[in-house]
């Protein structure tokens, strides 16, 4: 009697699990460690950028041939495409410029997908250059990873 | 004994539901169905498109002020502005061209959010234009939405 009350117990419990996340539940928070782990993958890029660290800003970037950067050039694909697109659009630290992130805006996609916006501006003496970026990261064992990156450019004062 | 092997039973296959999508895993294909659903939902919105009928275009969208919209203008926010904003793009048949979606990639993200990456083309008397996308799709009780759409344009052979 015993066994069968630990195991209804257990199975009670489980079932309990399974509820999170609910089917159909709408687009959620980040739970605040989550949030704050990505935060800090998207200022290390920052601060790397910044020192014209091109090697650890694509840490942020998880390192598999599925990665994949969309953007004006199409669709970059694998980690060693995307280094390669960096490389060849930013090939020194003038063109480089000073890299600023803003407005971010982080969602929960399940247990171990978050989806990232914001804006990204560029501060250059041969001209600014900006837009905006839509991140999806995934939880890997090593932490928060960059899997998708789609980033164009937004030019000045298109509101109309 | 056999109400314990039941439950016990019950407790194991729980439990290997439990394991998927287990921590850390790679990104993974979809689901059959699921991507079916979604490739459903996309052939909706080209077929509505090209019948001049942008109203059934954006069933395909999440109907909520949470939705989102990255492009050429920046951040469109919820369903109404995504909807003005292709209203203004796109004021008639001959804006609107035939549109074609082509090398479409699907990559489950969780239990009910997946990514979806395409190119998009356009073809218009007035020049045509294309580019690539990145849609992030949510399953609702009523189906599959996009609850983010990243698009922008590819200027033809920027190869270089």
């Amino acid at each position: 009697m015993r066994s069968v009350t630990i195991a209804l117990g257990l199975v009670l419990m489980l079932g309990g699990w399974l509820t999170f996340p609910s089917k159909g539940s709408p687009v959620k928070g980040m739970p605040t460690e989550d949030r704050a782990a990505i935060e800090g993958v998207l200022t290390t890029q920052q601060k790397a950028w910044n020192e014209g660290n091109v090697d650890t800003f694509l840490e942020g970037y998880w390192r598999s041939e599925e990665l994949t950067f969309s953007g004006s050039q199409g669709i970059a694909r694998g980690w060693n495409g995307v280094r390669d697109r960096y490389r060849k659009s930013y090939p020194d630290r003038a063109a480089m410029g000073k890299l600023d992130f803003s407005g971010l805006e982080y969602r929960e996609l399940g247990p171990d997908a978050a989806l990232v916006l914001g804006h990204w501006h560029l501060v250059r003496e041969k001209g600014d250059v900006g837009g905006v970026f839509s991140l999806v990261f995934q939880r890997f064992p090593a932490g928060w990873k960059i899997i998708h990156d789609h980033t164009s450019v937004v030019p000045p004062q298109t509101a109309h």
